[in-house]
């Protein structure tokens, strides 16, 4: 079999010849970048072939300069039969954990968005039984006799039991004189079993809530008996070196080895974040007897391991919206291996259960006639609008810019993340502001956000989004047609490197923005009102501490209406899926909210393309939009 | 760590100090009986030590010199920190399968027994759907038009679906434009999709029934789309290398290693037969949808894995009488994984789910005012009576004699085993019948029966079990105190050694037969009747083809009542399990079957004891009993 040999690091993996040379690199854990999903699109997971026969495709990608010094596409090349040196270039590590040391309480959830009145009432109880001795010729099993003992607390409901805690009973009954402690999980009228232990242990009732985002994954340890959240973590999901976008984590699905790579990387970001909320809490993971996870569709597919390709294929259909009762053990969650992992629903291709849960957060299905509108801003943006009486929504292709991903010198909200700039109008030179207080490492969203709002104002920017090339600035420099702003010195930075936005930077985040207020506009058209006629406007997603929305109305990301009607939420789906764990009420609720909302599909949608392009400015072409904000 | 070594054979394997020597064997493979379950009473997993340290308990049942000689119990002896080598005398392979060319069309269930009227519903169907194309804004997963499907068909149930399944959805819908061949297996009103295949795959449906004893295990395999029973194989349950009976399982099972080894011996019976059953008969082990399985309540214990202990101890209490929705993958059966096994249900720690299904057979619980009775004999003897209004069970140890268990030369039911014998009267040879028609190699329940009846007849055994002292008989030698009947020369016996039966093997199936009919007398006792009284007489058990009961009668096994009252059943327990397995209504009834039964402990029964000493006699000790039958 040929040998692989992959420079730095002289990490060896013998392959068939006819193996992808992307392929090799994930057999010998060397990592490559793969923002466009295996497309040959996006040039990234460029390589050299220092020595050995491999086969390519030629792609437009690559000049041919390039591919004369041995350069390829790892995603378009195949290991012919001999053996082959190959050269990995040092990638900049955009997510490689650099940013490792988190302040991640500025992920809690805000405690004052839950509603004035509810119950608590979760998913998981921890509950003390004392079951009684069996006495000779009652004709009980020891089974039989726990089941009454449940049953006289909790009512005739029916009890499920897996195999291993049926194994568990027998002891369990006599260790502590029939006193003990089971986990029930409860599904509608339906109750699992899924822990006993001796004695009493209903103080180790722990619980999970897990935001699955196509960028950030978020984990929430939260104490049952009391619903309080311990703590909450984020990492960058691991997926991302497969694709930066659903539709290119799709594509990159689509062998089954890889649609297995995918499933284990969104496992290893959550199983570590998991292990470290365990860890620093000293909570055992096997105390945690319940999950939560909200994520979008395509998330959900993947984190299951089923096939996400019809997801992306005209007419666009998911293979599960509802998913059925699942156990962290039937999906590799390092928990409680009988937990229940409840998955919140989808509603369509495009809106998940991220969008379910978000919705919960808000009044958008509560009693009310005025119309709300809820806009979630991650690498998919989805507007949802209505009220009491309807609720519609659609989804757009942000992309990850405003989580950092796309972004020279992006970084999700994160210590070191700048969050808050100044731009001096005479010199163009930036002051600026970290989570953390510590030395910049990057740009988070809120931070872009203000950054190129301010520079937008102090006339360093145009509307178009180019740097000014008229006044001379020591922030602005120039690299052929292409100019780049430098918002910290390399002396200055956390990360011995100058912190950069290019304009290439700033066109994704334009585009980004345009995506999203132009798919509020559509919406707003299709039942006929204007964004004044909104009564709030709910804004989510994972920025800084808090969006500036006078910043986010100058780039002309939200619409342009009374400050008051804003309330930004943040992670919401964080948030939904945390309520959902607390509260079966909110669960219940959340079933019906994805019954009631219908899916506009803004690809067939006439009017849509003439709205985007119109939002590709900033604010906007039509500055008639825009009448409060100052300039 | 010390070394062991095992001669004949030199198998080594290196142990921790302080290990049993029988764990030591059994981690080497070295095949060693143990009827008592490692208590030191039984004598047959001696061993000598022939070099080496080892620590072993004195107990009885060795003499003095044996011990002189290196001879220990191997369940009584520890490895110290030397190593050792042991010599394994060569024992009878009783159970080793020389008897494993079986005609095990013997086995076959009688459909004659089957009820007149009956519906045909099986657990397990296979369905074929044509699944609608997705549509555009149709807002359903393929999951959703699924299930709609499959509701359009079999009504509003709730349908669950395991990963696995769902995984395969989204392709398997898209292969032959939407038609499908569904498995649904079904829990009352729960549906399980447990496959799903492209195209019309209805023919491939299969399931087993499984008869669970602690002697022999059946499996039979059928057609599910006819209800056609296609083969049913047998053997002997290898869990009789830890014990004969549950008691000496139980004992054995008390370490949790051993508890797992048996759990795996009786998987590996069962799987062994599925696959030959699969292989003779062109069907895939995944073609195999949803087994039934009937078994004593010690017997379920062992299969699960789930500590049977407290069957055995004050005040007797199982674990589990009625098993939860479990599959083929929780337990280890090898046929489709997610297949539902269901167990039948027990009714107390002596009277298993064998019964519960044995009763299905007979009208014991059908529209009759008239007294029925129900005699399983096996290893365990279980007793039922009642009528329409009630049913009333108890259990006996009446050991595996009628097995060919704990009998010198005894077998199970198969090829080769003589199942017919007569006597001549004056020299007190034997001519017999083989089943097959081949050598003889053993000597069956019914044969056993016939022998001692037809030897008590002729004059040359008497009522207390003694062969004849004071007439010369060829087929009569003598051992010390102890006398031997030769039933087949060592020329004529398919073994090349004689076929014999001993005083002691006598002795023991008087005893089985002595706690048979005075469990039937108590029970009888309890309600106030006679057996003339008893409308009829059902037996169940895997003698030969057919028991003799006329013979059975004169070795007072049975009540002397008119033959016009008696019916054999045969494996009445894996006739059950088949008729679970093809109709959901016989899963009812067997429900209302267990529920309905009370169970009488024997042991606490004060008049158990006088009845059994009585019956310890050919035919019992008070003849007016027995009025019909002619000596």
């Amino acid at each position: 079999m040929p040998v692989v040999i992959f420079n730095p690091g002289s990490k060896k993996i013998d392959v068939k010849s006819g193996t992808e040379l992307l392929d090799a690199a994930r057999k010998a854990a060397v990592e490559i970048e793969l923002p466009c999903g295996g497309k040959g699109t996006c040039g990234k997971c460029i390589v050299r072939v220092i020595s050995g026969n491999v086969k390519f495709d030629m792609v437009g990608v690559l000049p041919r300069s390039m591919v004369a010094e041995g350069f390829v596409l790892a995603c378009k090349t195949k290991i012919m039969d001999t053996s082959v040196v190959v050269e990995v270039p040092e990638q900049i590590g955009r997510f490689d954990g650099r940013f490792a040391d988190n302040h991640d309480d500025i992920l809690l959830v805000r405690q004052e968005l839950l509603p004035k009145k509810w119950n608590y009432d979760p998913l998981a109880y921890k509950w003390t039984l004392d079951v009684p001795d069996p006495r000779m010729g009652d004709g009980l099993s020891d089974l039989d006799r726990l089941t009454r003992t449940i049953q006289k607390d909790w009512g005739k409901c029916e009890i499920f039991y897996p195999l291993n805690i049926l194994k568990l009973i027998p002891k369990m009954l006599r260790v502590d004189n029939g006193k003990v402690t089971v986990t029930i999980l409860r599904e509608g009228d339906k109750y699992r079993v899924v822990g006993i232990e001796p004695g009493n242990q209903t103080t180790r009732n722990f619980g999970i809530a897990v935001d699955i985002g196509t960028t950030t994954i978020a984990v929430q340890l939260v104490f049952l008996p009391t619903a309080k959240i311990i703590a909450t973590k984020s990492d960058y999901n691991k997926q991302i070196d497969c694709g930066l976008d659903v539709i290119s984590r799709i594509n990159y699905a689509r062998k089954p080895e890889r649609l297995l790579e995918l499933k284990e990387k969104v496992l290893k970001t959550i199983n570590n974040l998991i292990g470290k909320l365990a860890n620093e809490n000293e909570v055992k993971t096997g105390e945690i007897c319940n999950a939560v996870i909200a994520g979008n569709t395509t998330m959900i597919h993947l984190l299951l391991g089923i096939i996400p390709e019809y997801i992306r294929l005209e007419p666009y259909t998911p293979a599960v919206l509802n998913v059925p009762y699942l156990t962290a053990i039937d999906i590799g969650i390092d928990i409680n291996p009988y937990s229940w992992v409840y998955i919140s629903p989808s509603v369509g291709s495009y809106v998940g259960g991220d969008i379910t849960s978000g919705i919960l957060c808000t009044n958008l299905a509560t009693d009310t006639d005025e119309i709300n509108l809820f806009i979630d801003i991650g690498t998919n943006g989805e507007i949802v609008i209505g009220n009491n009486d309807f609720l519609m929504t659609c989804a757009c292709s942000a992309g990850p810019a405003f989580e950092g991903g796309g972004i020279e010198d992006g970084m999700r909200a994160a210590a070191g993340a700048i969050e808050d700039v100044n731009i001096d109008k005479k010199t163009g030179v930036a002051s600026y502001s970290t989570i953390g207080n510590i030395k910049p490492k990057g740009i988070c969203g809120s931070g872009m956000i203000t950054l190129i709002a301010n520079l937008f104002q102090t006339g360093w920017l145009d509307a178009a989004g180019k740097l000014n090339r008229v006044l001379p600035s020591p922030a602005i420099s120039f690299k052929g047609r292409h100019a780049i702003y430098t918002l910290v010195q390399a002396e200055n930075s956390g990360t011995g490197k100058p912190i950069i936005i290019s304009e290439q930077d700033i066109e994704n985040i334009i585009r980004a923005k345009a995506a999203i207020y132009s798919s509020c506009s559509v919406m707003l058209d299709e039942i006929g009102i204007t964004f004044m006629d909104v009564a709030n406007v709910y804004i989510a997603g994972g920025f800084g501490r808090f969006l500036d929305l006078e910043k986010a109305k100058i780039i002309g990301l939200i619409p342009d209406i009374p400050p008051g009607k804003f309330k930004y939420i943040g992670n919401s789906s964080l948030m939904g899926a945390y309520m959902v764990l607390v509260s079966q009420d909110f669960q219940r609720k959340q079933i019906e909210i994805a019954k009631k909302m219908t899916y506009i599909d803004l690809g067939t949608n006439p009017g849509y393309m003439d709205q985007y392009i119109a939002a590709m400015f900033l604010p906007h072409t039509d500055l008639s939009k825009f009448p409060i904000v100052k300039f």
